[in-house]
């Protein structure tokens, strides 16, 4: 990398949890890193690939304040002004719900350049992984992505009404909250028998699936024992998990 | 590989159009295939990472009648059967509006085994290379993805009085419907002053962008001559994307 480069920011989504699915140009930019400022849940085999970069983890843990997004901004902008090449490693793809714009509001401000380069989202990847087709033209002409994670931050209210009308609803980060997810959409119409599944760990080795109904997704992911991180998906195409799954993670093989 | 990955058929994202959004395994497949079968718009550097494989062309170009769909489900049947390692090499995600799910359907009815290799997709990249973030967190609660293709098809007519209230829409395959997409979210209240862009070979080196509001949207395009691929905004995060632009096309450089 040449000496312009120095001092940048760069973006990246490490992607949903199978290293492999990191691109081309997120191992690159890794490789050439000076530091790495990563999530809590990005996979260790693509921490790996950062060769000789220090790595900082300021990932969130459930049940610890860990640290503040103001925090990771403010650090984000000095280690650039130390001329570093800075890669912020996200899990995920950066713009799905990855708290991104507080960062790029950030670096804009003190005029810090930066890239972005997006990654294989946990939206699309757990379902594929889950054999979850989430636009099957038979059965969806769209489909929502929404965050549980943020039904206590009246600022930016979910309209459950509009959402429970679209065909496939993949909720993300949705363990703590599921009950309430799910209280949601069946207060607005979703039917109860409508197929859903809940998705632990996606495109991992851990990778667990719960295939259900939305009435009973909450007893069966209870039942299951599944946790964070989980993924969810209500629609019709739920059901056809099943007959599409090619994915059994190595922890199931024997 | 090893044999018993022989008439196996891999399902793979290249990616949105910059060729190093493509995954690792994506291009470990691609160096190890017998046989890619790949779309029209999948980049050039992409399909040269094939190596030795012969490399089909099934892509559906403007204005003619191309490859039906069933014929390249009965192709990929075929080739594996003939023992191929076979990778179906598709824009974008596949299974974001990609009719994976045909081709799923007529491998499970053969008994042929396949893997789903999720890819960057161009409803989340190519806002990012426009600098939009389509869920931040100030405006937008939700995310919803819709195709632009298939309006005509009365088996599965949008919602669009839903898809009204979704914070972001993302529309993929919009150019030659830009029209009745825009006219149709007027009609069920999105306001005309609401931001909206349009990108037109996003992430690629011919990106363009405009911006706009809905209202003027199909002028703001006709003018300045976007057509296919197109991938249309519509959100007040559309709005950001100036404020946070950075990806320079190689072709606008001086």
């Amino acid at each position: 990398m040449s000496l312009p480069d120095r001092g940048t920011v760069w973006i990246v989504g490490a992607g949903p949890g199978d290293p492999e699915l990191l691109t081309l140009k997120g191992r690159r930019l890794l490789a050439d890193a000076d530091v790495v400022v990563h999530d809590r849940l990005v996979a260790p085999e693509v921490l790996a690939l950062a060769g000789q970069a220090e790595c900082i983890d300021v990932g969130k843990r459930p049940g610890s304040p860990g640290i503040r997004q103001d925090e990771i901004d403010a650090l984000l902008v000095r280690l650039a002004r130390e001329g570093k090449r800075v890669v912020r490693l996200k899990g995920g793809d950066p713009m799905v719900f990855g708290r991104t714009s507080s960062e790029l509001e950030a670096l804009v401000r003190a005029g810090i350049p930066f890239e972005i380069v997006p990654g294989v989202s946990s939206a699309i990847a757990a379902p594929a992984y889950a054999g979850i087709p989430i636009t099957d033209r038979r059965y969806a002409s769209a489909v929502a992505f929404v965050t549980a994670t943020r039904q206590d931050d009246k600022s930016d209210a979910v309209d459950w009404a509009a959402l429970a009308r679209i065909p496939t609803v993949v909720v993300l980060m949705g363990a703590a909250r599921i009950e309430s997810v799910v209280a949601a959409l069946l207060e607005n119409g979703v039917p109860a028998e409508r197929p859903a599944a809940a998705i632990e760990w996606g495109t991992t080795t851990r990778q667990r699936v719960v295939r259900s109904r939305l009435g009973d997704l909450v007893g069966d992911v209870r039942v299951a024992g599944l946790g964070a991180p989980l993924t969810i998906v209500v629609g019709d195409v739920a059901a056809l998990g099943e007959r599409y799954s090619w994915f059994t993670p190595l922890a199931q093989r024997d």
